[in-house]
């Protein structure tokens, strides 16, 4: 797959965590790019999170350079701010573009030190290694405990002309929908003005990493960054651009629920004739977080009276006798009750890496959605007691 | 412990769950006794639930009988409202008292059809079993993945009389905060009136059964009731009253917490400094609620960043520099940053079997709660993977 124009990337090892693997990375535009970003909405917003959104209002929705780091949250710790703001301004110095164009992230451990000398001793280095080739050296160099690098492509023609978007992302963990969820960085070559960039992304969002749910937190670094630099000369429709980064963005977030902290199975759950589309999700969040559901679908146990149950207390109406549910394409529950179904075979297919439920209101709204999340095995539990330890 | 007068329980096993335990239980007034409850809010409510609510509005608050099977949540089946029905008929008869004057209560798997016969056809033995001493018998009757038995009592004086309070529940699993909560049954031969009742229970149970939280996920067949015969003529007061019920519930929704699927931890945690209780409440209910913390806790791993994490995405508006950690007593976290403690000494006072959260905020509200939650274990993923199954 070819990669956007004009965007060069370098990882390394800067010793900020324990295992030596690279921890450091930079993205760095050729010319200034068009930028928007969406960030997690927790109150308690880590360094780099704050320094980013202050750096892209005074830019007025431009940068050139990604700076992040795994590690080290750089949240909820003395010396935070003073970092973020220190590392970002030597990138600054090291590539000869403005503070303000430089944006920064982190991810990592909440509540230690983060050491900015580290980052600046490290830079000579990264800067050196600046390479159009080294993409999937960065989207290996962002990740934690989710331990496949993930990244997606696409291609927008415009006559004989095309555009390129790549995108990498890296989640596992804490990871909910309704926001910026993880870490995800989006280049691009096509011409997009900023007002068409934020919209195109706030709605590509909203049908993607907005859309799964791995454990229900939401994270203090939650950052999802695209870069437009216009290096093609393709300037594609509001709606193809749209397009191409939903179809990008689904990827990635897919990618992650895929790969959530022990999890050996994608869910796809789809939820159809609820209300309206907001209600839909509703019902899907529920599902989709009800740690019931996803043990039975680790044990490849058809149990559809928790999808039922989980869905009965999402805080939509509907009546339970017109609730129908299909696991892996198979009717398991019909206006409520029990469909009858070849649990044997049933089981056999829920063995799979793939699963799906459907979960369908009889007669009910046009309201829809396509939710993603994993099953919940033991596996979560062993990484996550001793994450820090 | 002496148990209050005038009631009488029996437990069988009717067949009605695989392994040969009790599972089928009476709980009888020998008078008509006043009667209140509170039932879960999940929209698809189960056929025991839907009868039992009637039930209650067409007796105007009066009941002799609980009838409780385990095995069997007769829930989201073809047959459901008539096997309640049946089977509530079946106990009024051999019993000799109004139908409405039974109430039924049910759980264990959901959409799979209850045999009704196997109640009725148990029904003689069980009345024959009938026995002020039974009451141990009925709460163990009603267990299903909780392995420990659940009771609890307690004793109001007024003058040189005594009227006395006790209670039994099952929980595990499918257990959170805002409603009723698995099922619970309380009897005492204090004298109330069914108003008096109803907002003493209403009360308790928002400090007890909904200040809990397992695993999130709420139950089609959630029940608590409370019966009061009267037959020691103590009338004491509503204020007593409602101390003394509540001192019960909170003991028996601590037990469900300790007693979670896999749970090897009880988790009690404290909020204040929030703007009002409903603040410290969503706050608190978000920390319990969050995988990461009760993983980290189940790792004794004082990984505090992930309570204020699970804080900051509450929807409640605090500035996360003037929050304030404690764990087991220790500070861990002061004004949003590391409080230096000692890890190893942290971590060793981890390892008990009762660990304590508090979260403050300086300088802040009136707000507080205090809420119970458990550890989450590998255990847990076991159970729930193949429960059905």
């Amino acid at each position: 797959m070819n990669l956007p124009q004009g965007f060069r990337y370098a990882a390394v090892y800067a010793g900020l965590r324990k295992i030596k693997k690279d921890d450091l990375a930079l993205i760095v535009s050729d010319t200034p790019a068009v930028a928007a970003a969406v960030f997690t909405q927790n109150r308690v917003a880590a360094a780099p999170v704050v320094l980013a959104r202050k750096n892209l209002r005074a830019s007025r929705g431009k940068a050139c350079v990604i700076l992040v780091n795994a590690g080290n949250a750089n949240c909820a710790t003395r010396t935070g701010d003073q970092v973020a703001l220190t590392t970002v301004r030597a990138v600054a110095k090291a590539l000869g573009v403005k503070p303000e164009y430089v944006l920064p992230a982190s991810t990592g451990v909440i509540g230690v030190e983060m050491d900015g000398g580290k980052v600046v001793a490290a830079l000579p280095g990264l800067a050196a290694r600046l390479d159009a080739a080294n993409f999937e050296a960065v989207a290996g160099a962002i990740l934690t405990t989710d331990l496949i690098p993930k990244t997606a492509f696409a291609e927008i023609t415009s006559g004989r002309k095309s555009a390129r978007i790549a995108g990498m992302t890296k989640g596992s963990g804490m990871i909910q929908p309704n926001m910026a969820t993880t870490l995800g960085f989006v280049v691009t070559d096509a011409v997009v003005s900023p007002a068409a960039l934020r919209t195109a992304l706030k709605r590509a969002i909203d049908r993607s990493y907005n859309r799964i749910s791995v454990d229900g937190d939401t994270s203090t670094n939650d950052t999802v960054v695209v870069l437009a630099n216009g290096a093609s000369g393709v300037k594609a429709s509001a709606k193809d651009f749209e397009a191409s980064l939903t179809s990008v963005l689904e990827s990635l977030a897919r990618q992650i629920a895929r790969d959530g902290e022990g999890a050996r199975k994608l869910i796809t759950i789809d939820v159809e004739g609820a209300a309206n589309d907001k209600a839909a999700e509703k019902i899907a969040r529920s599902i989709a977080n009800s740690p019931l559901v996803k043990t039975a679908i680790a044990g490849s146990d058809p149990n559809w009276g928790r999808i039922l149950c989980a869905a009965g207390y999402a805080g939509v109406a509907f009546d339970p006798r017109k609730a129908d549910i299909d696991m892996q394409g198979m009717p398991v529950c019909r206006g409520g009750l029990d469909a009858d179904f070849d649990e044997v075979e049933l089981k056999r297919k829920l063995d799979q890496p793939d699963c799906s439920i459907r979960f369908a209101i009889r007669g009910g709204g046009k309201g829809r959605t396509r939710f993603w999340t994993c099953d919940f095995t033991e596996g979560y539990i062993r990484i996550n007691a001793s994450y820090r330890t």
